[in-house]
C-alpha cells in the first residue's frame, strides 16, 4: 500500500462516486408524487434521499481532499456538466416505471459490490462511508431485484416492457467497468479496487435475476462511455443542471 | 394629455408588453428542430425571433424609464418569477401544433389590435416600437389565422385537435382585456388604451376567423389571470425561467 495518496486522483475517484449517486438521487426524486401506487412513490423517494445522503459524504470528503475551500453543496451546485464524473447510465431520463427500476437495478448491483471492497480501503474515511451506504444499499438492490423480477416475469406487457427497458441500458452497464489512470492509482494506494475486477462478481449476480426475471442480455459488448472521465455527457445531464442548480445559481449562498 | 407620466406605472406597462413577448418568444422557440414540417420549423423560429426583437425594444425602454442601470438582459435574465407581468396564456406550455398556433393566432390578434392602438401613443418612443412591431406582427396574425382555418375547417381529426385548443386557450383570453390602476394610468396620460376597450374589435375579428374554421367558441365568462399584475403565475413560468436564465446565473455577465 502506497503511503502518499495522489490527491487528484483521489479527488476524481471521489467525485466520481458522489456524482453516481447525486445525479442518480436526482433522477430518482423526479417521481416523487408521480410513482403508479403510494407505496412506490415513497419507495422512490427514499431511495433518491439516501442517495443524496450518500453524495453528501462522498462530495464532502472529495472537497476535503481537494482542499480549496470548497464544500460538497459547491460542488453539487456550482459545477457545469464538463466537471461532472457520473457514469452516463445514471443521467439518462426515467423512462417509465419498469426502466427506472431496471437502471436501479443495474446500478444497485455494481453498487453493493464495489461498497463491499470499499469497506476494506486503506483509507479509512472511504472504508466508514462505504460501510454506512452499504446498508442502504443492501435494501435497495433487494427492492430493485424484486420488482425486476416481478416485472419480468409477470404479464406479457411488463416483461416485454422490462426486456425492451434491459435493451435500452444494458450498453451503459459497460461504463462502470472501465478502468483508467485515476483507477490505476487507487488501486495502488488501496484506496479503491480496480473497476473491471468488479465484473465476474457483477455478472454472476446480475445474471442470475435476470434469468430469475426471464429476460435476455442482450448480445455484444459495445459500450457508451464518457460519463466517468468527463469527456463527453449526454445532452440530458445539462438540462438535469439547469433544474438542480437554478437555485443556488438564481441565489448564490442562499440556505434554509 | 397629462404632462408628467407616472414612470413606475409606465414601467410597469412595458414589462407587461415584453414580458408577454419574451414568453411566447421562448415557448415558441421550443419548436426549433421539432416542427411537424421544415417550413413551419422555419417560420414559428421566425416567429420566436420577431417576438424577442420586440423584447428588446419593450425591456429595453422599460428599462431606461426604470433609470437603476438595468439591461433589457437584466429584466430577462435576473428576474424571478413574481416580477414578470405577461398574461398567463403566453407561459402556458406548447401541446400540440394545434394548440400552439391557437394560441399564436389568439394572441396575435390581440397584439395587432393593441399595437394599432399603441402608433398614436402620445409617448413618442411607444409609438416607435408599436410601429415597427405591427409589420411584424401582421404577419404573424396572417399565418397563424390561417392555419387555425386551414386545420379547424380541415379533417375530422384536425377539427377536433382545434376545437379541443380553442377550449384549452380560450378561459386565458379574457386577462389580455383585464384593466387595473396601472392602465387608468396610461389611459390618462394619453400613452396606452384601456384594455378592456378592445375587446369589441377583437370579439369581432377572432369570431370572424374562427366561424371561417369552423369552431365554437366556449360559453362561459370565467378566465383566468394573476399573470398581467404577477399576483400568481401558473407553475409552468418557474420551469421558463429555469431553463431561460440558468446561462445568465451559472456566468453572470457572460457574453457572446
Amino acid at each position: 500500500m502506497a503511503e502518499v495518496i495522489d490527491k487528484t486522483a483521489l479527488f476524481e475517484f471521489l467525485c466520481r462516486m458522489g456524482d453516481n449517486t447525486l445525479i442518480l438521487g436526482h433522477r430518482v426524486s423526479e417521481w416523487c408524487g408521480h410513482a403508479p401506487v403510494l407505496e412506490e412513490d415513497i419507495a422512490l423517494a427514499n431511495t433518491a434521499l439516501d442517495l443524496i445522503g450518500q453524495t453528501q459524504l462522498w462530495l464532502g470528503y472529495a472537497a476535503q481532499v481537494e482542499g480549496k475551500g470548497r464544500s460538497a453543496d459547491d460542488l453539487a451546485f456550482l459545477r457545469d456538466a464538463w466537471d461532472f464524473r457520473n457514469v452516463l447510465m445514471v443521467e439518462l431520463p426515467n423512462g417509465d416505471f419498469g426502466q427506472t427500476l431496471m437502471r436501479q437495478f443495474l446500478f444497485d448491483a455494481w453498487q453493493v459490490i464495489m461498497l463491499r471492497h470499499l469497506q476494506g480501503s486503506s483509507d479509512q474515511q472511504v472504508a466508514d462511508i462505504a460501510e454506512k451506504a452499504s446498508k442502504e444499499v443492501t435494501y435497495h438492490l433487494e427492492r430493485s431485484a424484486g420488482t425486476v423480477i416481478g416485472l419480468g416475469d409477470g404479464t406479457k406487457e411488463s416483461h416485454a416492457r422490462m426486456q425492451a427497458a434491459l435493451e435500452r441500458l444494458w450498453p451503459y452497464v459497460g461504463e462502470m467497468f472501465d478502468s483508467d489512470a485515476t483507477d490505476a492509482a487507487m488501486v495502488q494506494a488501496g484506496v479503491a479496487p480496480d473497476p473491471g475486477a468488479l465484473w465476474a462478481e457483477y455478472d454472476a449476480l446480475v445474471g442470475a435475476k435476470l434469468s430469475e426475471a426471464t429476460l435476455t442480455i442482450p448480445e455484444g459488448d459495445f459500450h457508451h462511455k464518457g460519463g466517468r472521465d468527463g469527456r463527453m455527457h449526454t445532452e440530458h445531464l445539462g438540462h438535469i443542471l439547469c433544474t438542480m442548480q437554478w437555485l443556488q445559481r438564481a441565489y448564490p449562498g442562499a440556505k434554509w
